[in-house]
């Protein structure tokens, strides 16, 4: 475990084409065997506990590291570290609303690639600006919690289209809020069809071994394609 | 009551100076005795229920208006406009996460100032960018809900740095989430020493007189002070 975690300022990119630059850094990382997982989210929704309860049940089978990416502060990246003990940095974006590859580029080469199986990106807080920017992921995931409402689907039409799994989470808080979790798979599924939906909740654990299951069996599926 | 609510596809902004545009616009709209409130929060912070709780407390008091910015859909001034009776026109911005001076103007020359006292701009769900961005409003609001949790102002401070009041929303769910309203008022004081919080729910209506009262204590003073 660190002492104090990493903080790492993240530059503007200079890099005019996004999505070019985006395939290199997926071509280099599947020749280094590290798969990337972007989990985007509303603030608040959460990401972290999340990722807590995941990676303590996947981290004796895969060796995983986090990047935290947030406007300011150090206490996520802190917390997955002090809780895991899996490597874990933070990335302060400048102000910056989202990340694009090169960004997501300048965190990975503060981490140890050649022994890590997987990089989890907590991108920024925002459903709006991270779904249009490749980071370079192997995989768009994103979270809904149900205090924000089954309706969001229909708001950000352009993150449930790209994310290839929505995990719904905080299910616990259902019977406190008006959320109804079929007509919100419907939703999802106007904007992407072939989009997963996972319930869970992250605070009784309910759903988690789902997820962590997914991210592994993702992550052998990829090893063994051919890109 | 409307059949059905206007929606209004925003155009990107072609001026550079937002600053001087915004003072421009609020010049204009205290001449023709108009307050904007601009109310921003994360996604599914329950913006459009406080509103409509408290447009139905101040609407027999204040001629008032709402211009609802989101990515897409209709749903939220639809609502607005059953349930209050009150003008409500939805903005589209197009993917844009944000909106500035100019884009709020585009969406005000579809109201009949005249005969308004108030329009409140719900601008699009993100704590990130709209922070950025004078629209010409008089005050800068936001709403943090409880599941949100307590530390959002360590990891959004501009958003938290610029806006006048913290309505703090969902507080009837408190019991069943980790936050502590204390801490967040130190977090909130730390970016903006100034910052007033007013805890509610707009599910139950605890707090929503307070707001309402704010607000229009708010008007009454602008109409009265110079500029």
């Amino acid at each position: 475990m660190m002492d104090e975690v990493k903080i790492i300022e993240i530059k503007k990119s200079v890099f005019a084409e996004n999505e070019k630059d985006a395939d290199s850094l997926r071509k280099e990382l599947k020749n280094k065997g590290v798969y990337l997982l972007n989990l985007m989210s509303a603030p608040g929704s959460g990401k972290t506990t999340t990722l807590i309860q995941t990676i303590n049940r996947i981290k004796d089978k895969v060796r995983v590291a986090v990047m935290e990416a947030d406007i300011d502060g150090a206490v996520d990246a802190v917390r997955i570290n002090v809780v895991t003990g899996v490597p874990a940095i933070q990335l302060h974006t400048g102000g910056m609303c989202h990340l694009d590859a090169e960004m997501t580029r300048q965190g990975l080469d503060h981490l140890d690639l050649d022994n890590l199986d997987l990089v989890i990106l907590e991108n920024v807080g925002n459903l709006v600006c991270p779904a249009e920017f490749d980071t370079g992921a192997v995989r768009n995931t994103m979270i809904l919690s149900v205090p924000e409402g089954d309706d969001k689907p229909l708001k950000y039409p352009l993150m449930f289209t790209v994310c290839d799994l929505v995990i719904v989470n905080k299910i616990d808080v259902m019977p406190y809020f008006d959320f109804d979790l079929e007509r919100c798979k419907e939703y999802i599924h106007q904007r992407n069809p072939k989009a997963q939906v996972i319930p869970i909740s992250a605070k009784t654990g309910e759903g988690i071994d789902a997820f962590a299951e997914w991210l592994v069996n993702e992550i052998t599926l990829w090893k063994n394609s051919k890109f």
